[in-house]
């Protein structure tokens, strides 16, 4: 498949939909020659209106006209909340044109591993993903073409995906702008990101909810601003992004849990020694954890480079 | 007094009073007409020799000809960790200059009310602050005398401080650059700074220690970045600060295990309510946070501002 004479739809046009589109357009659409279409759907009405007026989508559709759109999709990105994008498969299951490419963004994998046999057709192939990018902005209005660059893409292929898929899905990640590719179990995905993602968000919003009020930072705080910049969250996506994952991000709050009793009862009870050793620790070990980010980082400088990751 | 024509000394040559002393020199005894003096002491004396190259000091001592520095300052500068400075004071009581202002820069002060009286002469007024900034960086060769714009500078006035003292120091403090002086109780900065910074790194460093292994953050982390950045401690010197703030400190680390624990039984319920509340709340509360804190940045905009603080 040649990515430039594909029709894509975008299923909810937010910040991730809007800059897959704008990304679609602006480095795949552009290309002398290319018969490319850009369809998007969305339930409400003035980001489609601004992505007609912006030259970013060739056609859109509504919740009410969407099953219009689908049979016309060689590639669709649904980017909806994680049930919602479970729902939206189960009740337009057979709309989808034969031989389509579905994919999804959402944070948690286990539960797309868990109930797609039920709800897929043998002949539509759907790819597991999750496009590490966001931030504290939302909506289209915030969607840029040049949002993924930076960006590492996590693919979760599962036993039905077919080789060609795969790789026109790795393709089109590259050309989006993503500068990494990393392939990996829905297991191992959970377990991570329920660490590096959810716990930090468990804990950014803990440490927000337990500020007695809101003038205590008045002296000054650096710090506190730094731990607490994602606090400023959607609450809906993630109550139902930690809800999905809630054994193992259970499990990543009680070993964090034990961390910090460690703290507390060092410092309770005095024992320099102890915390010597335990902030020692964290120093030695947050440094080559940052070495580990940077090598990663700059060895994907040009252009995006593929690792599989098969462990815990 | 004049500031320009004082004899300043600093006690520990490190970014700290590296960066006071570049900032005394670049400030106020580059003016015409300055007769003042930088003298430091080191116990090192690599950092002695770059600041007498650069001209950032007229005259260095060691750990050992320190009693012939003091006699001569009108302020004096100690920038040293918390017991340091307190065992500093004793055994050099007799060698202050009379009428000399000895200030210090520790992250606690409850300590310093507590053991001042029994360790000061009436004759030397013992002014008790805490320059509110830092980072990553130690050491002379990072200091630098921009170092402080934009930052806060905490004083804890005690009822021996001589109000003409006060104001030098005001005056100093403005004049190295920071833009804001925040005055208030040894109590009230002990818990404020309690919370905003020593819980901020007892987390950041209980996460760095609770990840399973380095790799865990492979797959991306800028949430975790963001919050582990001040990982990167200084080992000996927190865990003094932490142990000489233990009741307050663990009263903060109690309210927030209390707020993690509640998004714990949220997530371990699956009670998605529960956890849109909590959530909703943290990214209220931050925000508004937020803005108070730009606010009172906006406020000290062109020169720096003096607010009293009384409350918890």
């Amino acid at each position: 498949m040649k990515l430039n004479n594909l029709t894509y739809g975008i299923v909810g046009l937010g910040i991730m939909g809007g800059s897959f589109a704008k990304a679609i357009r602006q480095n795949i659409l552009s290309q002398n020659g290319s018969t490319g279409k850009i369809y998007a759907c969305n339930r409400s009405t003035a980001c489609l209106s601004s992505a007609m007026a912006e030259g970013v989508t060739d056609k859109v559709f509504t919740s009410d006209s969407v099953s219009q759109m689908l049979p016309d999709c060689d590639v669709v990105f649904i980017c909806l909340y994680p049930h919602a994008t479970l729902d939206f498969l189960k009740e337009h299951k057979n709309e989808f044109k034969s031989g389509a490419i579905v994919t999804d963004i959402s944070g948690v994998k286990g539960i797309f591993e868990k109930q797609l046999p039920a709800i897929l057709r043998e002949d539509v192939d759907f790819i597991i993903g999750h496009p590490m990018a966001g931030g504290e902005k939302e909506g289209y209005a915030n969607s840029k073409a040049s949002f993924f660059v930076e960006h590492n893409y996590i693919l979760c292929p599962i036993e039905s995906n077919r080789e060609e898929n795969l790789q026109t899905m790795r393709d089109l990640i590259t050309a989006m702008g993503f500068t990494r590719i990393t392939e990996t179990t829905c297991d191992i995905h959970d377990y991570k990101i329920g660490f590096t993602s959810q716990l930090c968000h468990v804990i950014a919003c803990s440490l927000v909810n337990s500020a007695e009020n809101e003038e205590i930072t008045a002296f000054g705080g650096g710090s506190f601003e730094d731990l607490t910049r994602i606090a400023m969250i959607n609450a809906p996506l993630w109550a139902e992004l930690f809800v999905s994952n809630k054994e193992k991000l259970s499990e990543h709050i009680n070993q964090f849990r034990a961390c910090l009793d460690a703290f507390d009862n060092a410092i309770k009870e005095s024992d320099t020694e102890m915390l010597e050793a335990l902030l020692s620790l964290s120093r030695e070990k947050r440094l080559r954890m940052g070495a580990i980010r940077t090598s990663v980082k700059s060895k994907d400088n040009s252009s995006s480079s593929i690792e599989k990751n098969s462990s815990f």
